[in-house]
């Protein structure tokens, strides 16, 4: 796909990678600090043996993927269904020159895939109802896992993870791509940078309309609309909730403390399957315990405040929202990106616009280490812009040096602990519900300065 | 200070005004429909006197104000304060040729500006603590009364106005000029003509840095950053609030049902006094209840959602966000004028950004009538950019023809109820909050159809 030679420039710096990595003093198996699953690090992996469980509608990118990813060598695929099995081997070997181990079709084919030997990282990229079975049986196999988001839905899976990847001492990360996104890091880095001055406020959303969705049959995400017909909340929070839980600091020093979430009516998919299906598509008189428009409130442990949104069924422009306010600047990235640092330029209290010039001045001058040396090479790779490449190449890189991963366990849970919590509260009249603490107390210990650190 | 002319041309519309006003058979003196202030109308009044109490900060840009607005006469001013007082008689006498009475100074002196037979109207522009007791007085000796917002703080406060409005048959009316902006209309008129579809949501805010309020002194407004010590909560919601309940039809076959709301920390103001204050300045040692971010989330008794946002003590640009949502379109005002209609041009759903040569047709094509008419007008007179001009052009206009006022004393009532809604909820750990029915059910049957309507 891609020149050997653009790699070796646009990924020079994963060698120096070590040394960024941990806090001085701090790290390699450092259970003695807390949660035992933190800053989690195993031996250097010389080879980076990659299975895939689900290679439907996001798990065949994945094949793509991996191949540009230097470490990464795809050695297994499952699917449920022949046909997208025979692809992804037939792509695989199309990329690479070799085929893949195919195991399927069948519900438990994905457990001979993680019995093999030929494997050392599952990537679970199946519906969502499979996300947890999978990786316990996964863990529990020996294998690392990285799970697509949400990579659960309920608090007792979430748990459930935790657990599990702590007795089992194997990598449980959600990929989350959505952290790894230019503004998503340019954001990080201000806030690393105390460049927004102490942090008050953030906000994040998944507005995507997917209407479009109902025209899915069942081999193709029908289960995800199924899900919205049987859920209300926020499903889908992680890609808004992700980078802000990072660019806060929650799970390194802050938590989130408790959440309020509200639903309205719910038209959307309804009002479109009566506009685009042909009568007497049952499919016309399915209804949605989805709203429209979610939205939720969380507040930290340290007093911040986090908004979410979800909308997927309305005809708004795309927005991840991707906002955080501090007491010397704010961010946002939607509609379009502005930034305002206070002292950086004359204030204009009044003024109802970002200035562009300064917004681009900052953009360029506080872009993050990691977008600055691969970013120009990510946007060339397939999957969402360069946002999967940037994750793909840390976590194998992470995992190749036996570094600790971006996220672990403790954010997976916490970020996806929104999805029942923000269900419970949008059907109870949008009473506070309480978060869990999957740290188990050692959020308020803990540093973040090896998310993302490069050389 | 504007060439009659000037007025002729843009006020014209104002003589068919009364064949517009009130739907077919509904209106004039109308108790039997339910609330019974809805619709209420007065005989025409040929001469508008109005006494104006509170020539500080806002009030004597009201003196300005009044002068360009045909109809209206400056017959009262009041304050507590001589040199407030001279400073707005002298200033009437100069924009007009004839010197309003003088009350004051003196804490009781507005009772005798409106025991005063010169005066039909009492405009109450003084500090939030005097908004109702003046209020209530000026009904009580006959007067209709025009309150600058928030009209009241508190449940009760909110009940003796309605109820005191109902017994005494006076206009009761908080003077939101945020109703009247060009894009508030705009998209009130987008609600009205249902090119939005079915509503969904609705956001407002009041993002405003105003940490500069620091250096007031008593004579300017130092009451209001006092109340910012005593009070958490949303204590300025109605800019951003009253267009979207307008949109939503709030009160007009809609009602607010309940709110949860949520304070971050609160650093700009004590921070800001830090940093710009001598050593020993006593507001040096200030702390605030309000937070830097207030966050509300609201359920109407239909399931939309409204968010509203609050912050005047962090660097971040101005904005009242706008945004009203539906299933065939989006409205949005901040950062920058943004719409997308469905079916108005070919549909991108995995747009990022609003098309802005769409939304410049929509903008010119649904301009609200009243904006259309006296927008460009507006545009010269003092007074927010001429949101002032057009709100006190509506009151006057309906108040001489004997027609409704565009808002009453319910949408005072239950816009200014989320200052002590939102406080006992965000005390509270975000727990739900109930909004009181000022209407007493006639919510249900009422008809937005004059708010705003001109020939």
């Amino acid at each position: 796909m891609t020149d050997r030679r653009e790699f070796l420039k646009g990924t020079a710096w994963m060698g120096a990678a070590t040394v960024a990595a941990g806090c001085a003093g701090r790290g390699a198996m450092n259970a003695s600090v807390g949660a035992p699953m933190r800053n989690f690090r195993t031996s250097p992996m010389s080879r980076i043996r990659v299975g895939l469980v689900g290679a439907g509608y996001r798990g065949i990118i994945a094949v793509k993927r991996f191949a540009n990813v230097p470490g990464i060598e795809l050695t297994a695929v499952c699917d449920t269904r022949k046909e997208c099995l025979d692809r992804a081997v037939a792509e695989a070997k199309g990329l690479t020159g070799r085929a893949p181990l195919a195991f399927g079709p069948g519900d438990e084919a994905y457990k001979g895939l993680c019995d093999s030997d030929e494997v050392d990282v599952v990537y679970n990229a199946t519906a969502w109802d499979w996300h947890v079975p999978i990786s316990l049986y996964a863990m529990r196999a020996g294998k690392h896992t990285l799970i697509e988001v949400p990579a659960a839905t309920r608090i007792d899976e979430c748990w459930e993870l935790v657990e599990t990847t702590e007795k089992t001492r194997r990598h449980c990360m959600q990929l989350e791509n959505c952290c790894y996104g230019e503004y998503e890091l340019l954001a990080l880095n201000l806030c690393h940078l105390g460049l927004l001055g102490e942090l008050l406020h953030g906000e994040g959303a998944y507005i995507h309309d997917r209407r479009w969705a109902i025209h899915f049959d069942d081999q193709w995400q029908h289960w995800r609309r199924r899900w919205n017909e049987r859920h209300a909340g926020n499903q889908y929070p992680t890609h808004g909730l992700g980078p802000i839980c990072l660019d806060l600091g929650v799970n390194r020093g802050d938590r989130m403390d408790y959440i309020v979430s509200m639903d309205g009516n719910s038209r959307g998919y309804a009002a479109y399957a009566a506009e685009v299906l042909p009568q007497g598509d049952p499919l016309r008189s399915s209804r949605y315990a989805m709203a429209d428009m979610n939205l939720s409130l969380i507040r930290t442990a340290n007093g911040r405040t986090i908004m979410l949104q979800h909308d997927v069924t309305s005809p708004r422009p795309y927005s991840r929202l991707n906002l955080v306010a501090g007491t010397k600047g704010v961010f946002r990235a939607y509609p379009k990106l502005g930034i305002t640092l206070e002292g950086a330029a004359p204030r204009k209290a009044e003024s109802h616009c970002f200035d562009e010039e300064e917004t681009t001045r900052i953009r360029n001058e506080y872009m993050h280490p990691l977008y600055r040396k691969s970013g120009e090479l990510s946007r060339k790779m397939c999957g969402h812009g360069g946002m999967d490449f940037l994750m793909d190449l840390r976590w194998a890189t992470s995992m190749a040096q036996g570094l600790p991963l971006d996220t672990d366990v403790y954010d997976l849970a916490s970020w996806c602990a929104v999805c029942e919590l923000s269900e419970r509260s949008a059907r109870n009249r949008s009473m506070p519900v309480d978060f869990p603490d999957f740290t188990r107390g050692a959020w308020r210990e803990l540093c973040d300065c090896n998310i993302m650190a490069i050389a």
